[in-house]
């Protein structure tokens, strides 16, 4: 497996043999035909997403201090949690994927070998099976994965459906994420290693970035329960995906800046200018679920689920504004400026 | 419409405003959320497959004499044309899809206008709507599109399947697509409008590179009919198709140079050298339908589908080889030499 192949239908060959490929359940035909074949369970529909993970523009293959290998493998996993945490934004149980991969022929030994291990344990942790896809050859390293889920009827969960009085909620910590990219970015992996104070929240904090996990469990027993009245993946930030669940619900939201469970730095960066707020409110990436709860149903909410903190961090509001209530009790206008690719940041 | 983009939002409201993107059948749930839904009607199955379209790889913005704007059309065309062809070769019915698109700001005005115009007007040929999608910048143009269809349970028809005595059919010419592209790499479209004697020929060639028809009618008919053993869509050349349907089943082949459908060229280009038959057997891109008909069956096979010539040009054969036989009656092994994007051309 370490040699570049040689051909279309050897690169397809290890694609089935890294990656599970068994047919069953919902998939009736896998990789390997024209079109994979998909039978739904009477009283279950099926959810249908997908997400690019493009070289430069999500990911670098070299990144100082990480070998390219170790990059490699976290590139394969992220590009399967992506589009999965849509489907655990829905409140689904995601089930098969299809793989658009194009790359260098110089990447298919090697660096194909450790993408397609990461993207297999990702695989097997999210209990998703290959089921086709397209390969082809490019200069740059371009990956497209579909995943298709399925969710009872009736019981999916959208954007829109946040009510005026219901509560906002998220969980996990916010920021981590891009807390660790810009840990990356600066001083790799290696040199952030030797940091010794920085040990812990860093590592925990590239790990979130390289590894995110989607919050299938979560979104699966918020949907089972009829919790949450809407509900979104936090992969561009809190301020930009909590504007996109108050414009698909036609309402507002004011939060409160303390209850935000944002990522904890430590004193020394701080003294460098990290701000935890702000990373919770603008860094992208963390995969949490952001979701809205009526007042009524809150005392059902737990305060954690399968060890992950659910905070309630403010409360839609019928005036179409997003307002952040700082520490003193005094309002702002929520900035947001999340991620966004095609604005001129 | 411009104008590039400010935002995404902006790029994802006129992809929404270009592509019919209404609710209703199969689509319970489109564009604009974490994931579409869609619904199953009892005794159908899904059908899912996705293909990219790359600049540089599959296509490039400006190629001499014609106008980039005609060109972003046809790339609009195709990159849905491309997928819908897989749902066709499983007798399936195209519903909805995904479109993943990535590019420059610079072309979101009205390169992605022209873009969007060609892929809607494909759309409605082929009867789908847009489901959703995801959108970046890059600095080449790359499109992945996922379509999914569906078929009656138990009617869909793979590549593993033909038997020994079936009879190989396919549908239309071969080898247009490629004459079409040679033509516009060396004289582009205007150029090749100057040359009287090669128009009408050229410009069917070219509007087939350009504007492929997945046979999508033919593909339904045959599975509704129980008609073939095998189906594939002539994507990388007859060669390599006809080889994907023999390993796929376990079998081998012959067929004869001269039932080929080839397409036909002109006495001028035929004395520069160019060879039909070569064409035929190794150019890409035609999209027709390959299929493998049980001899019992052949008499309930019609001449035509629609108007599309279906011509048999062969017989599959226990033996594992791929054979070719020509005029005088001398056999030769069939060289597979089709599009293969890993291989060392």
């Amino acid at each position: 497996m370490k040699t570049p192949v040689k051909n279309e239908k050897e690169l397809i060959s290890r694609i089935e043999t890294r990656l599970t490929s068994r047919v069953g359940g919902m998939l009736r035909l896998g990789i390997g035909d024209d079109a994979a074949i998909l039978k739904m369970r009477p009283g279950w529909e099926l959810v249908l997403t997908c997400d690019f993970l493009l070289e430069e523009r999500h990911f670098l293959l070299n990144v100082g201090g990480s070998s390219s290998l170790d990059l490699a493998d976290a590139i394969g996993w992220k590009s399967l949690a992506r589009a999965t945490s849509d489907i655990a934004a829905m409140g689904g149980v995601p089930k098969c994927f299809l793989l658009s991969l194009a790359l260098p022929r110089k990447l298919t030994g090697r660096w194909l070998d450790a993408f397609l291990g990461g993207m297999a344990r990702a695989a097997r942790r999210f209990g998703v099976v290959v089921a086709g896809g397209d390969t082809t050859v490019s200069e740059k390293v371009i990956v497209n994965v579909t995943v298709a889920g399925e969710v009872k009827t009736g019981r999916a969960i959208t954007r829109a459906g946040a009510r005026p009085g219901d509560l906002i909620c998220v969980s996990g910590r916010l920021g981590e994420a891009q807390l660790g990219l810009e840990a990356m970015l600066r001083w790799g992996r290696q040199g952030q290693q030797r940091r010794g104070g920085l040990r812990g929240v860093m590592r925990r904090a590239i790990q979130k970035h390289r590894y995110p996990a989607p919050r299938l469990a979560l979104g699966q027993f918020l949907a089972e329960e009829r919790l949450v009245t809407a509900m979104i993946d936090t992969s561009d930030g809190l301020s930009t995906d909590l504007g996109h669940i108050c414009e698909a619900s036609g309402v507002g939201a004011w939060i409160f800046a303390e209850k935000i469970p944002a990522v904890a730095i430590p004193e020394a960066l701080r003294r460098r200018g990290a701000d935890a707020l702000e990373l919770a409110l603008q860094g992208g990436e963390d995969y949490e679920l952001l979701f809205t709860v009526p007042r009524k149903a809150a005392k059902r909410l737990p305060s954690n689920h399968g060890g992950v903190p659910l905070t309630v961090i403010g409360e839609i509001a019928r005036e179409k504004k997003l307002s952040l209530i700082d520490r003193s009790g005094s309002v702002q206008t929520l900035i947001i400026r999340g991620w966004d690719p095609f604005r001129n940041n």
